[in-house]
């Protein structure tokens, strides 16, 4: 699943290497379109008009998604597992509606999400002299990290006042440039329609990141605002036909990261530190809660949603890993890193220090990875807890000197987040902390000072009990309560979840500040030199790496060649039988029952899911696919297996974006569902739309 | 698909390695099964009654294959693409049985095979000792393998004259073991019923070799004698419910050749020698008959068997090649070829020479290997002239001494091939003759004697024009009138066909005599040794490579990774409309029409095709598969692409035997092919299948 959700994958800024974009690669932004591609390839320029349609016509999820608007009437539409983590918190026990799925026949039942903030990208406005303006010559590479920091809260503090808008600063092209991205944001979500997890992720773990698939992941929200939904004049009219076998088509969405443009020196230490510490932290908590699950229905359907990002995030890690464990990938890369600095050797020397400097930073940052991951919590609530304790603090700063996330511009969303009414699961918190704690210990030993700090000579599971069974966090208006009454509210609480956030806090402060001074500032300085040859040696050809902001990439709808064989452009409902029935119907190839009781009624021919050429990766899932009219035929929700290397290279031969059929989406609705609003809806007059000669 | 019938794959003699059987691995010759294994993990024990049932029900198809009875009145059950020759030569212009299919209602339909003779393994003696009995001590190589030639054909003679059965003396163990098996030869087999090729091989070259798979690869024959059909008391009964996942199953048939007891010698050789040669000549062959299949659909519907049957080689050759390619693969026969190599160093001195006398026998053989496939044919009639020519010569010589093939007791069989009356395309076989000219032109160059000899300073294209246009082998009875007039006769033709192979003939003469004396004597006593030397450290607790000879393999029905899921046990009939509409019903995912036409009669639930872990590989096709109670309950009819490694190494873990499933060859009999005679002979009391507790 195509999810950017997972927060450990930060990715390591800056990078090198030039991957001269090949045919239908890249993830590009909207100011930098291949419009030379497209109309050599496929006879095709967007118009102006086409192109503001798309960008407007799309949301951003910003739990790690995308999405797009399909009505006129704030109808989003995205995937089931990005709508999960909402789904997950309107269900309760007694009304599971991952299970069993949603639908709202009227407005009135629309149900609010918790905390689900998503975004319309407005504008975007390059600001990257600006930025660099801070910088003088001479500056400590620590001190340009500082004055780059504080110039980026500055400008987007003055955006936020002027427009109201939300406004990110965003690095591209490994510090190349900064732009200034302005967005609608939306904070009243509400779910109209879910199927069941069944179908939407129907075989599980075992196909996920494969194909063919069967597969009807798609979920409806709709928009609100002051209460009432939003006029959404650019939206994506449903053409049920979909599109054909060789179509050009279009996805605009969010890739949330790629390191496309990394050092080989970057490579190495994804490979051998980053990627087996993150496989093996995750397979704990993985462990943690399967055990969890063991122990009853509600615990399972608790543990649910989390265990399945593990599973994705550990199945999307282990093809990234065996990616470079390949010695042909790495070869590739070596070559084209020992072109690029022979050129920059010659034609710009004053850049070429960058690739050792780089080299230098990740070894630093391999040297305190264990810090990194024993710092980091599984338990949400003590997640929250923390932020509430730095929260506090950081705002009686200046805005330029401030912990990331915790800038003036980023306060609203941030406070959205801390004060979510989503519920809290006491005795999963506490199974999930007591392991954070004994994860800390293993990595760390018993006398580290943080063990020993956060223990104080007690068992792991003795302090997490004390912090969670004593916590009133769970409540959010006590959360409201402690930021109202600020740091010495904070200092003065004997919350015991507070209190271990406090013991925490010192730990974390050092890390960041660590991290910055030695890996990020010089990271981002290497970064800036290899972007600004990269500028200097080819202009502005490629697209940079993703970074979670709206992207187009185009392709067309393609098979390819898959064990032995070819998969096929598109599948059927006739599959989906046919894979439940060669299983046995056993999970996770199990069907909804409404999928047995009513086979009959569908038309079996109908296309489900599809495959294109279209460059995407985690964080697209939910995208719309686009036709040249502007029309949504498809919604991507997963890359195949031989994608998973796509963090670091793509291959138009095997690498392929999979998508829901529209003409499956309608069929269902209509057939299986019985929602002839939400079809009346879907089948809106097409005013919409923008053909484009 | 599992054919053994690519003459071009006669394995060389000889090997070494110890595979010590891993679970589920193993060809077992029926004197020697696994009885240990079947009992401790399955708890089963097959009486003899129920060893000799499944022997005497197994039918072996000469041109490749392998099949059953599957009622007690001779009919027997086959792949389609075993059939396939068949149906080619029953075809003609105006009815093409391959596209079409064929079925005969009543008996008086049924149609005679031109040319198929089928074998019943009848007994099985061991004869090792009187084999080497005759080589005695000092003797060199050399004649130790013309002594036991001799004493082979005079084994078989003594046999033939003895029984009237089929007598054919077959080296296992790498010659550690000789054994006499004799055969009820069949020569009126009659076909009954075959589907259509497009459904048969629904998916194409694309889908060959590949799982999930959709294919009705099935044929029925009935075998005659005496010109009424055979009382087969000994058939397998269907049983339409198929094997269920995990369940214990057989499979027993004929595969062709292994390589698992190879030095690693031979496979280098293999790898770097004979397979880029093979695949090279196949790729050249198939891409003459492509071309001219361009011509017209005569010249196509000519071809398509002969196409057929290289892409399958050649996808094949092709798995084999990747396999060597596989730096884990051959250092895991290294490895185990150290270990084997020590033990005998130190135990049997005796024998350790073996080794570098194979690797410098390989040696030999590669020197010349160009020769090997420039006097090879795909012209079938120059091959059954030159054929001709060397009968007259050899059968004046006694029976020790003659060319391999033309032994006494071989002389019925080959007779039978030689007079087949199947037609003769001229056209067809004037492109090809050009072209094996043209080739050896190509590898041995303008100069080389045999070239000179057979082109006298004409081109290719002339040189075959003359043979091809003047011949007038084509016409059955030419032939036998030829071999008739014995030597006289064939040196006095001036059939041009005739003059041609009377060239051709010393020069295949001597390339076989050179290779009897300096490879098959050397790898015949070396390999020898190594059997030997086996035996003395393990016992017989292993199979010999397969020689296509009567084998029993087990396994359980089961799935298995694949392409990042898991492969399904069996697939269904939804899953051939799905494969098919997502496909848009191109070719070769299209569809008989009476599948479109029926669709709505059929019970898509019914499972279509299986997969199992039995140890098989090709010749393999056709073969039963058989549970417990000695009923049927698969065809085996292809491996999956992982298996095609299965020459050199068995992988429990991905290699799968692919079977057609009983319930859809009834539920396709029944409802699309209106065959209500045929299901009732299948349907037939269970008088014939066998209880074993």
């Amino acid at each position: 699943m195509r999810t950017g959700s997972n927060t450990l994958l930060v990715c390591l800024l800056a990078g090198a290497l030039l991957p001269l974009a090949r045919a239908e690669e890249g993830m590009w932004t909207f100011d930098n379109l291949p419009l030379k591609q497209l109309k050599e390839k496929y006879g095709f320029t967007p118009t102006r008009q086409w192109i503001d349609h798309v960008r407007l016509s799309s949301v951003r999820f910003n739990d790690g998604g995308s999405g797009s608007f399909v009505s006129p009437h704030g109808l989003v539409l995205t995937n089931h597992h990005v709508a999960l983590s909402q789904l997950q918190k309107v269900s309760s026990e007694k009304q599971n509606y991952v299970a069993s799925g949603f639908y709202a026949a009227t407005r009135d039942r629309e149900l609010k999400s918790p905390d689900l903030e998503v975004n319309v990208l407005m504008s975007m406005e390059n600001v990257t002299s600006r930025v660099m303006s801070v910088v003088t010559p001479g500056m400590s590479d620590q001190n340009a990290f500082q004055a780059r920091k504080a110039e980026i809260a500055k400008i987007e503090k003055e955006s936020l006042d002027k427009t109201g808008l939300r406004s990110d600063v965003v690095t591209l092209y490994s510090g190349g440039e900064y732009w200034l991205y302005r967005y609608k944001k939306y904070t009243d979500v509400r779910l109209v329609f879910a199927p069941e997890q069944g179908i939407a992720f129907f075989g599980g773990d075992p196909d996920n990141f494969t194909y063919p698939r069967y597969d009807l992941d798609m979920a409806l929200f709709r928009i609100y605002e002051n209460g009432v939904p939003v006029e959404s004049k650019d939206f994506l009219r449903f053409n049920p036909k979909g599109a054909h076998d060789g179509e050009l088509v279009f996805v605009s969405g969010n890739p949330g990261s790629t390191s496309r443009l990394d050092t080989l020196a970057q490579l190495e230490y994804q490979r051998d530190s980053w990627l087996p510490l993150v496989i093996r932290t995750l397979q704990r908590r993985s462990g943690v809660l399967k055990e969890y699950s063991s122990l009853g229905t509600e615990q399972a359907r608790e543990a649910k949603t989390k265990l399945f990002l593990l599973a994705n995030s550990l199945k999307a890690l282990g093809g990234m890993y065996n990616g470079l464990q390949d010695p042909k990938l790495m070869a590739r890369k070596e070559a084209s890193e020992k072109e690029f600095r022979e050129i920059v050797a010659t034609q710009h020397p004053e850049y070429a220090a960058a690739w050792t400097e780089i080299a230098a930073a990740v070894k630093q940052m391999a040297s305190r990875l264990d810090e990194r991951f024993a710092l980091s919590h599984s338990s949400n609530l003590t997640g929250t807890a923390q932020t509430i304790v730095q929260y506090v603090a950081e705002i009686k700063k200046p805005d330029g000197q401030r912990l990331p996330g915790f800038h003036d511009a980023q306060l609203g969303s941030l406070r959205f987040e801390m004060f979510s009414p989503a519920p809290v699961y006491p005795a999963l918190e506490q199974v999930e902390l007591a392991d954070d704690l004994s994860y800390a210990q293993q990595l760390l030993g018993p006398r580290n000072a943080y063990v020993k700090a956060v223990l104080e000579g007690h068992s792991p599971a003795e302090v997490a009990a004390k912090a969670i069974q004593g916590t009133k966090l769970a409540d959010p208006k006590v959360r409201e309560a402690l930021v109202k009454g600020g740091e010495p509210a904070v200092d003065a609480s004997d919350d015991p979840l507070i209190v271990l956030a406090r013991k925490m806090d010192p730990f974390s402060r050092e890390f960041i500040k660590w991290r910055e001074d030695n890996v990020e500032s010089v990271l981002t300085e290497a970064g800036q030199k290899i972007g600004k040859a990269r500028f200097a040696a080819y202009g502005k050809s490629t697209y940079p790496d993703a970074t979670f902001t709206l992207r187009l990439s185009y392709g067309t709808v393609k098979g390819y060649p898959m064990n032995g064989t070819i998969a096929p452009p598109e599948t059927t409902f006739f599959g989906l039988y046919d894979r439940a029935t060669s299983f046995g119907f056993k999970p996770p190839f199990n069907l909804p029952e409404r999928y047995i009781a009513r086979r009959d009624r569908l038309d079996l021919f109908t296309p489900l899911d599809f495959v294109n050429t279209c460059d995407i990766i985690g964080g697209n899932s939910g995208s719309p696919v686009i036709n040249r009219n502007g029309e949504l035929v498809g919604l991507i929700f997963d890359g195949n297996i031989e994608s998973l290397v796509g963090d670091y290279i793509y291959d138009i031969e095997t690498n392929r974006a999979v998508a829901v059929h529209p003409g499956a989406m309608m069929e269902a609705l209509r057939k299986l569902y019985d929602a002839p609003a939400l079809l009346n809806e879907l089948e809106a007059p097409a005013q919409s739309s923008v053909a484009t000669k």
